[in-house]
């Protein structure tokens, strides 16, 4: 086990907007299962970033990749978030600590999005 | 010319939120020039649904498909949304207003995040 995948999702005080989040998870983990998979939320949602870090931290990974769940690229995915990533590599230096574009910006994701729209 | 389709997310202060929603719709667009596609947001970005929808009402279309651009279904999806699109059918009685389910619940969408969450 060398890699660890975390979701980073915004968080809501609604308790069913997560649900989508953990059905991703579940989905890699059944699709890799050596890779532990773990959500963790900016705000609202509990675990934040910092405790999930910490326990994948302590499993002593290679490397832990931060996917944002975000659609739309606003302050929350393109200041916050690197601030958050760049406290985990001070606080976790043993772990390379990986931070991807946001899944709102794969094309893959927009045209799937484009299909949905026109009900295909 | 017999439907139309609206991009209905969140909005955000921030400008380049709404990029990936454009590119969706440009998208759209593209793969099916004929269907009028706009984006319309519930709050802090322009235009909001019920300007779009006045819109797309004048263009005399049998059927307008609002989908909702979000990956975590809360209260937005599950309750604001389902009484603004109840005032455009007391609004606009010609059209046929049909409200998809969250682009989050589709299983396709979550397969497509899974793979992105493993880097594949």
């Amino acid at each position: 086990m060398t890699q660890g995948v975390i979701l980073f999702a915004h968080g809501s005080r609604d308790p069913l907007w997560r649900r989508p989040m953990e059905a991703v998870a579940e989905r890699a983990r059944a699709a890799d299962p050596a890779t532990p998979v773990r959500c963790a939320y900016l705000e609202l949602t509990e675990p934040d970033l910092p405790s999930v870090a910490t326990e994948l931290a302590g499993l002593a990974l290679a490397e832990v990749t931060i996917v944002p769940m975000f659609l739309g690229a606003g302050r929350h995915v393109r200041e916050d978030l690197p601030a958050l990533v760049e406290a985990l590599r001070r606080e976790h230096p043993g772990t390379r600590w990986t931070l991807q574009p946001p899944v709102g910006e794969d094309p893959r994701l927009l045209d799937l999005l484009a299909g949905l729209a026109l009900g295909r």
